[in-house]
């Protein structure tokens, strides 16, 4: 019994959010709300009060939001985040005496009930507030106290004075907290940049950018290639690994065990005699040239985000120096990767399961820290899967302590609680199975569960129609129209997606074998040459989907999505809006490469704030066309050409 | 980093059960299974093991369980728990090396490739195991080890031998489980007698049964009637309060506020001059009348359950002695219940905010204890949520310390959430909200959140059919068929039910006004004269479906509740089973007591183990009848005298 206090008579359980218990923090970007919801109550039939507390982590005040009761002892308060770093939030609840026996009060009075000795009652209330009140208050507050007690005074007078407006609020700025439940857990909320929330990512390979076919690209040549980027409206420049590449075990085109002379190698074969992840791949250029090249994209808008790829070619730097960070086989050899049967033989991979372990982790956490220092603060991190959860956790929050605008994207494709875990870790965005959902169903499906489920507090989805790595069956056999539905599809229905050009806005779309999801002749194993003016190009369809993103707030979040009937299996319909619906964005898009499409769009108006039987203005934004709607039924229809809808709906102004 | 380990691996979260992060125990009767599911999963692709830890409260070491991995990183296992009390349980889980090893190997092996160095690779592995073994076990290890070594054994020979089966064995023997990983909670589980799962409780007032009209009955009369509930088939007879009686603020017949000098008063009106909560009302005998009366019970198969009703009137005997446990008013008088504008004069709280709150609680403790050592184990605790939460929780664990078997049941009719809180804290049993719940609709959606959602593992519903303050509309409108329609649904719907009799079984149905829940004449405020031989009376009826929950395992667990089709709003039909489907139990109930109802049932029968093609039997337990049924759709009809089929389904015996 000692432990306990018998007087706090308050429960506060089921808050939301809260993942894991409070394990993990829950993710915002700055500008962002924190809605709080939780159940509070007390036995019998008391009047509560409840506050949500927040605070920047390292502040020693909370600060104070009341929350609001709603239905069936659920309560809710909301605050939002205005700096980079870490919030955290708990609860406080109490019952309330005075608004308790004012409550009854009420009910006794609408009765005609004689209420002389419970105004009594009520004095020794306020009065005891005045003991506790400082100066002007405790004045006030005793001589209302006194009046009450007044005989002489009559009682609806007395009565008034006791339920009016000043009482109330002198009563609730003194109450009693002392018995006050204080909810058991601190949760936390990690605050990013805006650009972990909304960001338009483009893949590219330096080296393919030379003026001259064949010849390795540069820094320099990538310069004269940015405003062709960001001409598009990307504002995320992703490059794969930029460091020297092994020689001994590079693999030749196409993956082949083969290599000729000329062959660059893969880029994520990190390391050679020239250095490791620290370094830059001689025939780009010098660290000099890779920061004036970050600088250049930034005054265009565009933030260089470097490669993570925590394991090393045969020839890196750390198999002499460190050689106690890799497996040895039994015949003294370091252990390549595998996943048997297969052997990747060019690849070894770093033992966290060794003594060095601490080591490791410092000199690995030494990499970020470089690439922080020229000026990088994105990071697309390879295969985080493969590497202990631990030490992802570790890093991310040492670096973030430093480095609270860092954004990490974790390049898990893998089983979905693995995903999910390392999102939950402090991954600021995550690859999904966006790039294998072309369906209706399953996007439908995977949509809804990754925006309106607990989920979406932590994992942030960045969707990728193509990468390096996957040409998915659906753009190798549907052409343009696939391209075209697949880019609308990632950038409307996430706020942060990605391609990987130019083989995307060039549709390049032949794998390497039929079944296999590898480009032939991919990009990974040979220096390209780009013919960005090709015919069917989709770069000007691209820059206009992404300047409607950046024009249409309701795009630039995810939570709001919601999917509209429409009768099609082939047509999917869905719509994003901001809070008060003054931006609402309706996407259709064709799923069928092949053939023309059509259905009657089914939309929740009144929750829009539109009216059912006014007409009001459908505003294709993609194809710049308006029209006239009316009702929550609309016919659509999209081919091969126009594959898409981007519309704006507006009530008709007056 | 020096708080992490950084070599641990595997993660272990979303246990289940596990109530509010582990803040609450689950609860299991003496020989049911606590079946635990996890996500487990590491980085990479190696091979896991888990298990199950769980040991009685205060055992030193934990017995273990292996966890089976099911699918998407899913673990199960199970244990059965035993003993009265407290269990806990736990989850660790590793790495296997050797196993990881073994699945590569294996696809290298079915790959035809070369292993040489691999098997050098294992013996590296049997030999460590070897090294931590004891002695004949290490023996052998470090055999098996040398032969791997030996260039000269056949390949094929030592690829054999180190995927044998008694390899296997030592190694997981002696794997490594230094860098296993321990789920950060101890998870505890209440461990009750099978009564706080399965049981028939019938309520009376001891008082009306003497055989004289209108005579304050005894406990003696009471044994005389002992034999009538047994026969009925109930195990729990509950007793509203039997404590002296208030006499100052007593109320009337129907609660009125005049009373006359033969009205005994509401037996909830506890304490007078001759004691308060250990005493027995004088007119009810003596406290010896009362221990042979329990033991009495006791031979027929009957547990004399009390009521735990924690107020007092206004001469109980605690209001001189402990003036401090009660609030005052202005004027000095002790502060009655009230719920404005209603006023409950005869009733005085006990103020749990006072400073002696200590005192107060050990005092009520005292009571519980005194009631044991009288042989009572069962309570029903009177309107619990109008105390502090944390008095329940310390007080049911104080007890439950000393005595594990003690049952208690809450009178909680409020707000779900509360009803929820009180069950988590530790109350065995729960009234719910089945007495209004009358159409089909409101039976499946309750009943369903009853049992197949996570309540179910700490909320163990008590379905009661009518209760002395409360006579159901559909009971005053329905007549004979209500009552029977209202009974078996208690009697199949929950494992544990009770009815407040005579009432029930002979049909009282006269509300004290059109609209109330009352009866008229109440038997709270006056001595009832039973005639429990009057005409249309239930007792063969319910004596019948009392015996079928006996003899049939089915209806004595909830969670194998579910609900079949039948397309018809008036006939519902549900089923129960045991986990072995030995017994299968189709319950259909006419809702309509005014009309004949008539519809097609439709059974999973495959789940059930039965054949879609050859015939079975559908025996009714409720009126001997038996049945061949063919294919999963069966006609059923029901009326107002036979209103219920309660049908054990079985496969034809050839």
């Amino acid at each position: 019994m000692e432990k306990t206090n018998g007087k706090l008579r308050v429960v506060i359980e089921g808050v939301k959010p809260e993942i894991d218990g409070g394990r993990f923090p829950v993710k915002r970007a700055i500008g962002e709300e924190v809605v709080v919801e939780a159940d509070i109550f007390a036995d019998s039939h008391d009047v509560l009060s409840a506050l949500l507390l927040y605070r920047r982590e390292g502040d020693k005040e909370w600060r104070e939001v009341p929350m609001t009761s709603l239905v069936n002892d659920l309560w809710r308060g909301a605050f939002t985040v205005t700096e980079l770093g870490q919030y955290r939030y708990t609860i406080k609840a109490w019952v309330d005496p005075f608004a308790s026996w004012c409550q009854g009060l009420k009910k006794k009075v609408d009765a005609k009930q004689e209420v002389g000795l419970d105004l009594l009652t009520g004095a020794e209330l306020v009065e005891s507030a005045g003991k506790r009140a400082e100066k002007a208050d405790a004045v006030a507050l005793l001589g209302w106290a006194d009046k009450l007690k007044t005989r002489e005074v009559p009682e609806a007078t007395r009565v008034g004075l006791v339920l009016s407006e000043p009482v109330a609020q002198l009563m609730a700025k003194y109450v009693d907290r002392s018995t006050a439940t204080l909810y058991a857990k601190e949760l936390a909320v990690l605050v990013d940049r805006p650009k972990a929330r909304f960001s338009a990512w483009y893949e590219m390979f330096p080296r393919s950018y030379s003026a001259i076919p064949g010849q390795h690209g540069t820094f320099k040549d990538c310069e004269t290639h940015l405003p062709y980027i960001a001409d598009m409206g990307f504002d995320v420049l992703y490059f794969p690994p930029i460091h020297p590449i092994g020689k001994t075990c590079r693999k030749g085109k196409n993956n082949a065990l083969e290599v000729g002379p000329d062959d660059p190698g893969s880029p994520w074969g990190i390391g050679s005699d020239g250095g490791g992840h620290k370094a830059v791949h001689p025939q780009l250029g010098t660290l000099a040239d890779f920061r004036q090249l970050v600088a250049r994209a930034r005054e265009l808008g565009l933030e260089v985000a470097l490669d993570l790829a925590l394991h090393c070619s045969c020839d890196h730097p750390y198999v002499k120096e460190h050689p106690e960070w890799f497996r040895r086989r039994p015949d003294g050899s370091i252990q390549y990767a595998e996943n048997p049967p297969k052997k990747y033989q060019d690849t070894y991979p770093l033992n966290f399961e060794g003594e060095n372990w601490r080591e490791l982790w410092e000199e690995l956490k030494s990499i970020v820290l470089f690439w922080i220092e020229q000026g990088v603060r994105i990071f697309r991190v390879d295969n985080p899967h493969t590497k202990p959860f631990r030490f992802w956790e570790w890093l991310i929050g040492e670096v973030r302590a430093q480095h609270p605008d860092v954004v990490f994207l974790s390049e898990a494709f893998t089983r979905p609680k693995i995903m999910h875990y390392l999102a939950k870790l402090g991954f600021n965005q995550s690859y999904t199975y966006f790039t294998w959902r072309n369906t209706k169903w399953e996007l439908v499906q995977y949509f809804t569960e990754l925006t309106q489920t607990q989920e979406r507090e932590y994992f942030r989805p960045n969707l990728w129609p193509n990468t390096p790595d996957i040409l998915h069956e659906y753009l190798q056999t549907g052409g343009r129209p696939a391209f075209m539905a697949r880019l609308v599809l990632a950038a409307t229905l996430g706020a942060n997606y990605g391609i990987y050009g130019p083989a995307f806005e060039l549709g390049v779309n032949i794998p390497r074998e039929k079944g296999s999801e590898e480009y032939l002749n991919s990009e990974k194993y040979e220096i390209k040459y780009w013919n960005l003016e090709s015919p069917g190009n989709l770069k000007n369809f691209i820059a206009r989907v992404n300047r409607i993103r950046r024009e249409n707030p309701a795009l630039q979040h995810n939570w709001s999505l919601r999917f509209h009937n429409l009768g099609n299996d082939q047509l999917i319909a869905y719509s994003k809006s901001t809070a008060s619906f003054d931006n609402i964005i309706l996407v259709v898009v064709n799923l069928d490469p092949q053939w023309t499409q059509s259905g009657w769009v089914e939309l929740p108006l009144s929750e829009f704030g539109l009216s059912a039987e006014v007409p009001y203005i459908a505003h294709d934004l993609l194809h710049d066309a308006q029209y006239e709607w009316r009702g929550p039924r609309n016919y659509v229809e999209l081919g091969t050409t126009k594959v898409a809808h981007i519309i704006r709906l507006q009530p008709q102004t007056i």
